[in-house]
């Protein structure tokens, strides 16, 4: 079990913005997620992954792809009272799912640095 | 209604691995939250704070005034598999609750930048 986040790196978030994003996505997706697998990834400790996409398309066919897989998957758009315009897509959060079925959607995907 | 996240500054997180801290205290410190706050919480769209403290000792300083105060409250320790030594205090998560609530605890605290 496992939980991932792909993050729009082309929009260079400071830190504390794409830390509040990346909660925003994680706690979204969880709670879009069945209650078997909460329960399953919750008794595991909750791991998370933070991965890099490289702009805002790619976020959003990573989504439509997850989407199409019957994953559990929330898309972060920005309010846009501080950093970025309104409705710009931050992240998105994948899971909590079975790691071999997130793996096929994110598993070319590079750790955000 | 919002949610904080104190982070330990002094551990110079790369950005990644921030994210995952802060998105897994923002998760524990909402399921150790009351329903009726959890739903408030949610319905106005879950507004999420990441501020700064300078140190471990600062960010313990913090847990225990929280559950001081009966909110609720989640101190996060690394695991310790990747950047930083295991039982590290990474962050602490507080609330969802009432904002004048949790600015008792962090109104003094910048955010992180």
């Amino acid at each position: 079990m496992k939980q991932v986040i792909v993050v729009n790196a082309a929009l260079k978030l400071p830190r504390g913005k794409l830390s509040a994003q990346v909660a925003h996505a994680s706690l979204a997706s969880f709670l879009s997620s069945q209650p078997n697998l909460q329960q399953a990834w919750l008794e595991v400790g909750m791991p998370k992954v933070v991965l890099s996409a490289s702009n805002e398309e790619e976020v959003l066919g990573i989504y439509k792809s997850a989407q199409g897989a019957n994953l559990a998957s929330q898309l972060i758009k920005d309010a846009g009272k501080t950093v970025v315009s309104a409705g710009t897509i931050t992240c998105v959060g994948i899971g909590p799912a079975q790691e071999v079925d997130i793996n096929k959607i994110t598993g070319s995907l590079k750790l955000i640095v």
